[in-house]
């Protein structure tokens, strides 16, 4: 089975072994490739960044159905062209927030998101409603360092995670957390550590090692997103800058 | 008072007259000016095409803001890029699908949509839950007629609608109809009356003259989106593969 | 084009100049006439006063499409008899707070309403429920000074909204604040202001404002509310203390 | 225990018996007094006729606590008056629409209301709404027969009624009938046997014995609405074209 | 009329005066009679607890009703084998806790249910969503009193639910208060006065009274739950490690 | 990895090659065992046949942590105990039904669950709003042939799940299919097959093996339910016929 991962931000220092959670994550005998943007933004943190991160993505999600691929998973939490995508492609297109705020419900009572900013709020409440789920949100809380300052020091972002995760365990009754954002991935274990050391112990999820079951899953299972849901685009004229086809031959 | 208007697909033949009804709608001393993309799709219809339309849509916004406009409004019923946008600038930017669906709500017990494809159903039932308008939508009913082709054949195109619209009043319960195209601009006197000669008396809103009207009771009020909801992206590295500005000094 | 509006509480020394701020609100061109009730409470404050007010704000409503009006507001944030003046005239009748509510979640993610008491609370939540925006609201808080108390000390009862507001914005989550109430009316610059000092810059709308926005898009667009939704009555006989003709040849 | 039933509708000849079938259902020691009103309309169809009945409503109100009553009946399945009411007095006031839906969600999955006017679904919808309980609720149909002419022929009326209730069962998935209104008092028995006869056997409740049962039940457990959801009003200046307390000292 | 309490949990030292609450719930010539269960756990305070109740409840269940019992009572606020049980009879089967909710949501904007553990939020919340009233609850708090302890030191327990109580309306808003537990039956007089002591008057309900009465209630209608919801299970192979009907004909 | 399936139905002719279908799902490497039920019913239709079931599954759940089993896996679409399972282990408890509902919700915009009877729709609705994911139901539709009927005509039972998931499709808008008991294990690439010869391709999903991938995926994540909402029972007394741990010491 080959998983592509497609990393919807402009490579950076800490971004090059990006490749390793997922690899990590897949079982013995799925390979996983890594594909980055040509174009968009460095991160992505509002509905700026994230409109001008799909056109590529969905280049490369065609790229990668024509290449063979089994499956494709969005390297992001605000799943940037999910939707899309899945209109392009037959192939699975897994989102890790759309997966790990499912496998979420499905673990605890409610499940509270920490993400990047408090700002964020609104943006994440409403990824939360677009997949039926807000029933199961008992919060969504901010830990106010920029995605591109998270490894800057790894300590505090850990330490800002826990703290933002216990008080949504104790104040907004938080059953499971789902860390808000892949530069957090990988972080998951430490953070459920650090909740048990402060007597909240709760499942926390890792949304890229989810991303990349989920994608085994639904290749394991021969299934696929609906094409009621997500039809094929009519062939149309579109005029872009670079060549790029779009799921369709290009004109333009 | 200046507003502009976006027009968010590509110049088109029937296209070029789409100025009309926009000035059409505008109160004396309202100036209404249109711009055109530079890049993206012909028509949309689809997630996809949505996805293609908004880059240049908010370098368009951008610069209208620059330019010293009041307010925008963007010409299609799926609000395109609406959230992005509004985190550019501080000048309202109207989407006509919003504030046609609100302007509905407010006017009789559910309203339905009529669109361009039935299977355009799970995004207009998403893009009113957004807008957390869900428990007053009676249905979604297409047309079946693509975008392009609307103008072919007016009087098929007219009693397309009609004909929806007169189901979406006796099946589902909708006391007021929204067009769910601005292909469909202008239409709404006439689909009224039709509907009227069926026994089937409801409002039928036209959607950009609601835009119009919604952006100049904005600019009367001296209000605009929240920035709490929609604040300003953080300057950072953004690589596109023509020059523009997405809201900020360029780099790349 | 002429709109009436319904001051549905008695003639009172300051309610004298209400008519100021419609006024204020509307564009050139646009009359503004005030008329009052002859029946009914000093202030509207309690389920048992909005049910008083509205027999004769029936009257009112009718004579007001007698004499050519274009459209009414009642001016009350309880919008009382809303539903029932709009089974009675052909004419828009716009509740302020219908209108501002509906506009309040076109600009952000949540509003709140800042109302008089906090006994207020379940009223008001059955408004937004009415309207359907429950899912819209962030809270209701009451500043806890009597309607006819709001204007014997000015600046205690700015003081008491913009504290009531700040809280909305830094505890509960709102992105857009609605006063609660007319009495309030003309105050929202000052709201606005006494926020962005507190570092709360949100947009807080003046319900007489809107109304006055709303009633002219409508009378522009040429809608009004839909006949499904709010049929005339039927002729029946009625018996009433003094004369009234509440929509129809009176009887008994 | 003495329950007084206040019939909220000029009187007429076939009103006159209407007490029978509170009697009926009373328990042995219950003593039942039926009031009318003095002002209102013949019959309560639209929310026009709803404002009308409720003044008069509220002096019944206040003159039942003052005489000694026990607990309070509005005879109309629009619960006229119902939160004004309970905010005057301090004894139960029960509304019949209110206490049959909330039995009918306890005896199944989703009950239907078989009403008087199709035209009258957004406001019994609505009503269901604000007691929390719309997504218990099937269906809401009409058996488009005028209030007033419900006794002219009843072997019409009830046929009516067993033929929407059928159809509520069958294609709306109704468990439970609710007859919306009072005019139909006593007529669940036969409504219930019609059903069973075309296959449809679900309990149809009779709201004017539930809302005996009802008062009956609060009585005897001591208890009575919440005052922090129907705090008293304030005293203020009320002018009313005739006599009237509406639960305080007269002014005006 | 005769009504049956099955009281779930094995006997107990305090357990063996419990009847005496509900025959002073009973009016005059309802004679109440009191059924304990052979298996099962001491006190239900799990979902484990209520799963090991309810086998037994239902051979109770059909042995009332086979008994000529008119209505059958379930003396836990889990409700405990509601639905199953009304599966095997046609008399009413009453859960304290449906009975309760529908009756606080009747007479305030929004009620708590004061449980036993924090733990049971979960549990008591998904109690109330099956009900259809979750739009009513205000919260759910607990007292952390295991339900075997309750009876060791009764003024604790009481001020602890008052304590609970308390914020549950001053923080949550409580309007009408649920004692989630029938091992706090009886207390609700008290409750309340000690509510009003601290100036939170709100009607505090006593389930097992609210139970009587509802059982009267639908005895005296002659009605019980839908079978459409509730149709009698098919006749099937049931092995059991002890004689037991459960409904049918004993297999295996 | 070792994952334990608990048939809760007797065993019976078609049942003994039950645990053909999930050993077919497993992956090389996991091992898949069959447990049955010492007691309970023949087949699960109704909520007496769960509640009967339920006791020993809790049994054999807690026989399989002990075993040191990494998952379990209930094979009943009622998930019978499934949340009275979790409080008595750690290890991951799967049931197909919430996992084959949640895939759904992730792969459509809307999902309808083919189960057994017309008369299963209040439980099987119930249970997806337990899960929380009532807004992506499209409907539940019965075949009407009983669970121990099903396997008497294999082709009868495969054309009435294709025709009813083709009425879901075509009237109710479903755009993903789940088969509504484990009883139709396997039979999902020929309900899809036969949909598609329809001209309604849509995703159906076989809970069996849906189930199965989920038990691989937590156990690969090394998650499990949150103890916060499945916290350990206590220890109490309990009584049984025969002997029985429940999860604790026994006793009585």
């Amino acid at each position: 089975m080959h998983i592509r991962v497609i990393v919807p931000i402009l490579a950076n220092a800490w971004g090059d072994d990006r490749g390793q959670m997922y690899c990590a994550a897949a079982r013995a005998g799925t390979e996983v490739s890594i594909v980055g943007v040509d174009w968009g933004p460095a991160s992505i943190e509002t509905y700026r960044d994230e409109a001008l991160a799909v056109p590529d993505i969905l280049n490369k999600i065609v790229a990668a159905e024509e290449e063979g691929v089994d499956a494709v998973i969005l390297n992001c939490m605000a799943d940037p062209g999910l939707f899309a995508a899945r209109e392009l492609v037959c192939i699975p297109v897994v989102g890790p927030a759309q997966a790990s705020m499912h496998l979420a419900a499905m673990l605890g009572h409610r499940f509270s998101v920490v993400t990047i900013f408090d700002q964020d709020v609104p943006s994440v409440e409403d990824l939360v409603a677009r997949y039926g789920l807000s029933k199961r949100l008992a919060s969504v809380r901010g830990i106010n360092i920029p995605v591109l300052d998270l490894h800057d020091n790894p300590e505090r972002t850990l330490q800002a995670v826990v703290g933002a995760a216990e008080r949504a365990v104790r104040e907004d009754g938080a059953h499971v957390i789902v860390p808000g954002c892949t530069g957090l991935g990988g972080l998951a274990p430490r953070i459920q550590a650090g909740l048990e050391e402060r007597g909240c112990l709760v499942p926390v999820l890792d949304p890229p090692s989810v991303a990349v079951k989920t994608a085994e899953m639904l290749v394991d299972l021969g299934q696929s997103h609906s094409k009621r849901t997500f039809p094929n685009p009519p062939i149309k004229k579109i005029r872009w800058p670079v060549p790029a086809a779009f799921g369709q031959a290009q004109e333009g």
